[in-house]
């Protein structure tokens, strides 16, 4: 049995050999189209109050679906062509923020809350 | 059952919530760390020629691969909270390129490469 | 009389220049460059509230202002090798959006703010 | 006398004024729209071999020296509201870049080139 993303990835490479844009999907290429992706979706974001961008409308949040489809095709793809797991990478990380901010010493503070990790 | 991504998905929500972070985790927010994430990982690729980014040694596949992790983290975060299934909006947006690029006409011309999709 | 980008890009030729650098500066991996300190600097801003932002501390506004130099670099660099000029660049972009946001019409409306533009 | 940098941020100051826009020009805002400009500039490069990103025909080249104007617009503006001076925080980079990458030791080794700095 595979996973939903696996056959997302085995949808993808299909994709690229039947139009012979393998020879595009480089790691350098598929970052690039990642990172492009996700300017797009930062900046439907950008003008938004904070209040606003929890309360998208029904236009505003069609439009992130599709940007979040894009990044998410961008970044199955180049972990495939990476031969990458992204769930099992994630997890991996988590593990780490599990050790590194204990939630005794990090719950309820805002000046506490880390630089980078979720 | 639940997929892969909503074990994950779920995870995430129970990290930020035993840490009272989900005050940090607004879409705004969520998209900001999404996007510093995807600029550690191409700062990982940005000086190598293409023949250095396809054949990776174990120490940058391992730096890779925590970053994969980050943005897949925060991916996945940013989309629970705004109620989006990336599997399906990922397919909706290959539907789309699989009428918009035809096999017959795209393949093998690289100037036919399209600005943006996969 | 040259002006301070064009010192700024001067010195910038012949720090590659010294280091035998130049074959790294190619477009693509100047814009990669750009976009990985473009997150880092985006890092610096993701978990602070619109008012904290506003409101930086000293070791805040060091780390910021150090992310701006290094945004500064590499668009810099990037622009010498493409060569374009920024400001002219600029100017051309505002005098198009001088025509089109209309400050009588646009002035004071949230709600018409423009999706892209300034 | 002011520099082109202060005349273009002069410019955007009051660009932003007579629209009464000053209010969506927060730093998160702008370093926003500052990453979603640059993902416009990523995704023109993207597809091409790096001999072609060397070599832009003139509409690919003018939809460059775009984008690049945008992100000078939104850097040079979010860089006003912080009371950042662009050019000396990149020289002060440069200062540190010197002392770290002696041009004796980093010279004509691809190997020993710096993840991130020039």
């Amino acid at each position: 049995m595979t996973s939903e993303l696996e056959d997302l990835a085995a949808r993808l490479r299909e994709f690229a050999r039947v139009r012979d844009w393998e020879r595009f999907h480089t790691p350098k290429n598929l970052v690039m189209a990642l990172s492009g992706e996700v300017g797009e979706l930062v900046a439907e974001f950008q003008w938004l109050t904070p209040a606003e961008a929890l309360d998208l409308d029904a236009t505003a949040l069609a439009r992130v679906r599709a940007e979040l489809g894009d990044v998410t095709v961008y970044l199955t793809r180049l972990a495939d062509v990476l031969g990458v797991d992204l769930v099992e990478a994630a997890h991996a990380k988590l593990d780490e923020s599990d050790r590194r901010y204990d939630p005794d010493v990090y719950r309820g503070s805002a000046r506490k809350a880390p630089p980078l990790p979720p």
